[in-house]
C-alpha cells in the first residue's frame, strides 16, 4: 500500500480538472469594508475590494457588535472553557437562545458551533429519534444538510429543486403512518432563488410531515425583523425547525436552530455534534446578541443591501454580462467553465484590485461554474461601475460572449 | 404518526435514568478565574469557584490573548464573512496554521471550527480517499472520532483500550495490502491515562498503517513547547496526523490537524466539514496565535497546573475520597451512580459555591458516573482544602464510603 501515491493522485485529479483551490489571503479593514488587504504573492499587502463576502450587511464591523465583543472579552475572557454541559454554558448563550427563539416566534432555540454543525447534528439526530423516518430533501440542499441526512442512516427521497408536484408525488408514495421530514432552504445561495414556503407547508400538512428549513442566507436579511423568508412570508409558525447561521448577515460565527421546546430538548440531549464540543466563545455570542437585536429593529441595512443588489444586477444586464436572473440579494455571473472562471477572477484581483472568488464544483454542479457577487450597503455605485467596466473589458479580452 | 409523543418519550427516558441534563448558567470573571458568577435559579448572580473547566491553564484570561483578540477585533472586525475558499481566508489563519505546523514539527496544519469537526471531517475524508481502508479504533475514543469513522463508511476494528496485544492481533488478521489507519488519543480525558505512543507506532510500522492521534487534552499541556504527549515523548514525527483543539489549554475555540502537506491538501480539498462552513472568526484565530506562541516558550503554566493536580490528588486520597489513580492532570472522583453524582454536584453548588459538573452517560459508560476536577495554576491550596473538606462532609451526609 503506497499511501503517498494515493494522496498525490487525489490532488492531481483536482489540478487536471482545473479546480485545485488556492485560498486568497486577506485582512479586512474594519470600518472600511468592503476594503481589505490582500497578501497573495505580492510584496506586502495590496488593497482590494471584497465582492464575495457573506457578511451581507457589513454587521461584522458594526460598532454595536464590536463594542459588545470587546465588553465580553474583558468581562469573561476568550473561550468558554467547556462543552455546554460541562462548564461552557454562559449567560450569553442563554440570552442569545432566548433572543433567537423570539426572532422566529418559537419556544426555544439552540446554539451550535456553526451553521454546518447545526444542520448536520439536528438532521441526523431528528431522524434517529423517529424510527423509520423518511427525509424528503430538495436536490439543491446544502452539503451540511446532505451530511446530516446521510449520517442519520434513514431513507431519503430527493425531490427536484422547488418542484412541488414532484415532492407531492414522493410524499404520496409512502406509508401515511411513516414519520416524514421535508428538508429545504429558503434562499438558495448559489442561484439566488427562493422556496415557496406556504405551498411546501401545505403539503406537509396534507401528508403529516415535519418541516426543516435552512434560512442561513436569509436570517437578518428578510422580514420586518430579519427573521428570514419565513418572517417575510409569515410562515414561521408552520415550520417545525428553522435553522440559521450567525456567520453571514449577523456578521459573527456560529449556528442555531429554533423550534418547539421538546424538539430543542431532544437535540440538546441526543446530538453528539452538540454535546461533545466546546461551546461557542462568549465573545462571539455577545457580538451576535448585539447584531440580532440591532437587526430586529433596524431595516436600513436590509434596504441598503437590496438596493445595491438591484443596482448591480441592472448594471451587469445593461452591459450584456450573463447575470443570472435572481429574486434575491445574490448576483451570480454564469461562466460555465472552471478554468475560465478562475482566469477572470485572477485578472480581477491582479489588475483591478477586485476580489471575487470563482465558484466551482463541488459547491455548484460542473459546467455551471460562476462568479458570485454579494454587493452590500457598503458597496458604492462607483465601485459597481468600475467593477462592471472591468468585467466587460475582461470578457472582451477572453473572447467570451456578451449579450447584444 | 404522533411526533409529539415520540419526542416526549425520548425526554422522559432521560428523566427516568436520572441523566436529564440541566446546564449551569455561569459567567467567568476574567482576571479572577476560577471565580465566576452563577445564574442558576438564584436571585441575581452568585459567586462560584469553577472546578470543571477545560481552560486548563487559564489562558482564556491571559493578557496576551486578550490583547491579541482586541487588536484583531478592531483591525478586521467580528467574523471572517466566508468559507476558507470564498472570502474567509485571513492572514491570521495562514499564520496560525504555520505556527501549529511548527509546534508539531509537521509540514502543514489546517484549522477547523472545532476539535469535534476536525476529527469528524479528517477521519471520514481520509478513509474515503483510501479505498478499502480499515480503521483500528481504541474503544475509548472520543465521540467525534467515532462519528468520523462511522461517517467514512469504512471497515472498523475496535481494540481494547490501550491494549497493544489486542491491537496487533487485529492488525495481523487483515490483508497486508489493505490501507490501515490506527486512531487513538494521547490523554484520555475522563480517565486521565495516556497511550503508549511509541509502541503503537512500532505496530503501525510493522503493519504499514497510518496513525491518527487526538491530542485534544494534551496540546499546550505536555512537552517542552506544549506540543502534547507526542512532543514530550519525541514521537511526533512517527504520527501521520496529529489533531488538537484551540478550546482547552489554548483557552479559545476551534480545532486543527497537523500532517504532511499532501495530507493537509487532501483534507482541505475534499472534506465537506472543512469546505462548506464559515471559517473561524479572525478574533479567535488571533487570540490562539498569541496563546500558542506564549506556551511554546513558557512552561510556568504547565508546571503550575501539574503541581495543582498533584496536590489535589494527594488531598483527596488522604481524605479517603475515591480519587481515580491518574498519571495526568485529570482528577476524577468515582461515584458510579448518575443520581448520586448529580446530588453531590447540586449540594456543592448550592451550599459551597463550588461548580463541578457530574459526568454521566453517554460521556462515560453507565455505572462509572463521576465528578471530574480540573485544578489549574489559578486554583489555590486554600481552595483545594475547602473543596476537600466539603466533599468529605457531603460523602458523610450521603452515607457514601470513604477509604480508611
Ligand atoms: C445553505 C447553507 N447552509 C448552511 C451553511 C453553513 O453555515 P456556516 O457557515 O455557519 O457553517 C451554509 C454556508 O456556509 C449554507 O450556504
Ligand atoms: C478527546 C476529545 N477530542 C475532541 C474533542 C472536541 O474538541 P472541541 O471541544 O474543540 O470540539 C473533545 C472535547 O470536546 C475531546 O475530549
Amino acid at each position: 500500500m503506497d499511501y503517498q501515491r494515493v494522496f498525490t493522485q487525489a490532488i492531481d485529479r483536482l489540478h487536471a480538472e482545473g479546480r485545485y483551490r488556492v485560498f486568497i489571503d486577506i485582512l479586512r479593514n474594519k470600518g472600511m469594508f468592503p476594503n481589505a488587504r490582500c497578501f497573495a504573492g505580492h510584496n506586502g499587502p495590496k488593497p482590494v475590494t471584497v465582492w464575495c463576502s457573506n457578511d451581507y450587511l457589513a454587521m461584522g464591523q458594526h460598532p454595536k457588535v464590536i463594542a459588545a465583543m470587546e465588553e465580553a472579552l474583558h468581562d469573561v475572557g476568550a473561550g468558554s472553557g467547556g462543552t455546554r454541559n460541562i462548564g461552557g454554558n454562559t449567560h450569553y448563550h442563554v440570552d442569545l437562545e432566548a433572543e433567537l427563539a423570539d426572532l422566529h416566534g418559537k419556544e426555544g432555540a439552540l446554539l451550535f458551533t456553526s451553521g454546518y454543525v447545526s444542520n448536520e447534528a439536528t438532521l441526523s439526530t431528528l431522524a434517529k429519534v423517529l424510527p423509520g423516518c423518511i427525509i424528503f430533501s430538495d436536490e439543491l440542499n446544502h452539503a451540511s444538510m446532505i451530511a446530516g441526512i446521510r449520517n442519520s442512516g434513514c431513507e431519503k427521497r430527493v425531490w427536484r429543486h422547488n418542484d412541488l408536484a414532484h415532492l407531492e408525488e414522493l410524499l404520496a408514495a409512502e406509508d401515511p403512518e411513516a414519520p416524514k421530514l421535508i428538508a429545504f432552504e429558503s434562499v438558495y445561495s448559489m442561484d439566488g432563488d427562493v422556496a415557496p414556503l406556504h405551498a411546501i407547508c401545505d403539503l406537509a400538512d396534507k401528508y403529516n410531515a415535519l418541516t426543516y428549513l435552512d434560512e442561513v442566507h436569509a436570517v437578518g436579511m428578510y422580514g420586518p425583523r430579519g427573521g428570514g423568508i419565513s418572517d417575510r412570508d409569515a410562515a414561521a409558525d408552520r415550520i417545525t425547525v428553522i435553522e440559521g447561521t450567525l456567520g453571514k448577515a449577523f456578521g459573527v460565527m456560529g449556528g442555531y436552530i429554533a423550534a418547539d421546546q421538546v424538539i430543542i430538548d431532544v437535540i440538546r440531549s441526543y446530538a453528539p455534534g452538540f454535546i461533545f464540543t466546546t461551546s461557542l466563545s462568549p465573545v462571539l455570542v455577545a457580538g451576535t446578541l448585539a447584531s440580532v437585536r440591532h437587526l430586529k429593529s433596524s431595516s436600513v441595512e436590509r434596504e441598503g443591501q437590496q438596493a445595491a443588489a438591484a443596482t448591480l444586477k441592472r448594471m451587469f444586464a445593461e452591459a450584456g454580462l450573463p447575470v443570472m436572473d435572481t429574486v434575491t440579494h445574490i448576483v451570480p455571473l454564469m461562466v460555465g467553465d472552471p478554468v475560465k472562471a478562475k482566469k477572470v477572477s485572477d485578472i480581477l484581483l491582479a489588475e483591478y484590485g477586485v476580489y471575487v472568488q470563482p465558484i466551482n464544483f463541488p459547491t455548484v454542479p460542473r459546467g455551471t461554474e460562476r462568479l458570485r457577487f454579494t454587493p452590500g450597503p457598503a458597496h458604492s455605485e462607483e465601485m459597481m461601475r468600475e467593477l462592471t467596466d472591468a468585467l466587460v473589458e475582461i470578457w472582451g479580452r477572453m473572447e467570451m460572449k456578451l449579450a447584444a
